[in-house]
């Protein structure tokens, strides 16, 4: 395993394998690795040649009131993670190197950021399509892998890839969770024990929904109200959003129709946590 | 040669191609080809082993009052020059295949349109960054070709080049003129006798201008009032603009200083004619 941290070493690396044929899988992480990132590097090096993890955490992609500084890092577990799963290589590159002074472009994807947590962080999504955009110029992939429990992420990703025309395939791969069904997540690191065992209540109400609508509820304000007062009974949280989304356009629903997103965000605490579930109605 | 309209087909060459080692050379295009074109291709065929060239008349860097619709085309006549420059493939995709129904992305670049043709046609940069990333995505090129009549369009292009790190390096190449001074452009087609006799003016005062420059003059107004005051005096133009700006940042001066570019744009009758030249003082 190789841990390379400059742009142009990157290229080199990419434009050999490419010479030699070589199917290149990519996963892109801010880091702090866990169980979900594991089971995307798994799919990756399966699929692959050439299997390379990303690891920046993306000033961009935060708001200036956001946990840019205090997301948690560790370089050291996060290589012996990756090297468990048998990755080639590592891309590091400093704040530095991906954002010199000067920087100037931005990638922006319209409407499907109105909705869910575009509105409740301004710019987020600029920077994630910003960074994928510049990592996908860095690393070339013929396949990338997204985790679903950033759902709105991933759409807006797909679309971005389909829109720009990269060569290259998204995989969005199901969101693995504790056993208590909370989804992993590295901020999950910051949740106090009370917090975390309260957090399970987030998972549950999102099965209840998906069951009410599998039970032939369709009336989306009905969905969330419930979702809600479980929230309510069982938690100390903050809610940030409900919302019963189409799957591909991230519209908000009245009724459920089609393929469907139930996503949610909630502060416990100081820490917003995002989970989601589909459903076909 | 061939000619290809299929983003799958691009891609599959592409691939092959560089799994072939070959390097590969593009100069992207909005057809109409003219003297200028041909010195791009013909360095873009020395310099590579795969030379591909684009037509596509990209509506998005049109404003709703500018010329898309008029716009010269000529598919007969670009075949054959590009025949005669050896071009190896000409990427040559419809509309729809380039934006189909629920197109959502756009690539921006900050600040280097805020001067010279950015303020006069809103959203043309950001029309001309997102083709150019798409062709990038679809023909990875090993080398860009632009042509240096374009001053901003080049500045911008290579500085998102620079920021989104794509392994493509830019070449600039000089702008190539007819016998009486006017820089090679498609657009020279909508002129009359009349006006295209007018239309020598305009580098004839940037010659003037950058004697001045080199004669010791530092006042950008002065220089521009002159230039103004020329073109005034040989032609019945109307001038959009006359600029003095930084080569690099494209912010206009009021002391000339380092590289420079001076660059206008007039209108001879309906039709917007731009030129400009390099000075380091």
């Amino acid at each position: 395993m190789k841990t390379i941290t400059s742009i142009h070493q990157m290229h080199e690396l990419v434009s050999l394998a490419k010479r030699q044929g070589k199917k290149i899988g990519f996963v892109p992480t801010m880091g702090y690795l866990h169980a979900g990132h594991a089971a995307l590097l798994r799919q990756c090096r399966k699929e692959n040649n050439l299997c390379i993890l990303s690891i920046f955490v993306n000033p961009k992609q935060f708001g200036p009131a956001e946990d840019f500084r205090r997301y948690p890092r560790n370089k050291k577990h996060d290589e012996m993670l990756a090297k468990k799963e048998k990755v080639d290589i590592i891309f590091y590159p400093s704040v530095k190197t991906m954002y010199p002074t000067g920087y100037l472009t931005y990638v922006h994807v319209r409407t499907l950021a109105d909705h869910l947590c575009g509105p409740r962080r301004p710019g987020h999504f600029d920077g994630v399509t910003t960074i994928v955009t510049k990592l996908l110029n860095i690393i070339n992939p013929d396949v990338l892998y997204l985790g679903q429990k950033d759902a709105q992420q991933a759409v807006i990703i797909a679309q971005m890839i389909d829109d720009l025309n990269w060569p290259t395939r998204v995989k969005i791969i199901a969101t693995v969770r504790e056993p208590s069904g909370l989804a992993m997540s590295s901020r999950n690191s910051y949740l106090s024990d009370p917090e975390r065992y309260q957090a399970q209540a987030l998972y549950r109400s999102l099965r209840m929904a998906k069951k009410l609508i599998q039970a032939g509820e369709r009336r989306s304000g009905t969905i969330k109200q419930k979702i809600n007062a479980q929230i309510k009974k069982n938690t100390l949280a903050r809610v940030d959003y409900i919302e019963c989304v189409d799957a591909k356009t991230l519209v908000p629903l009245r009724t459920i129709k089609g393929h469907v997103i139930i996503a949610l965000a909630v502060f416990l605490g100081k820490t917003r946590l995002i989970d989601n579930i589909q459903v076909r109605a």
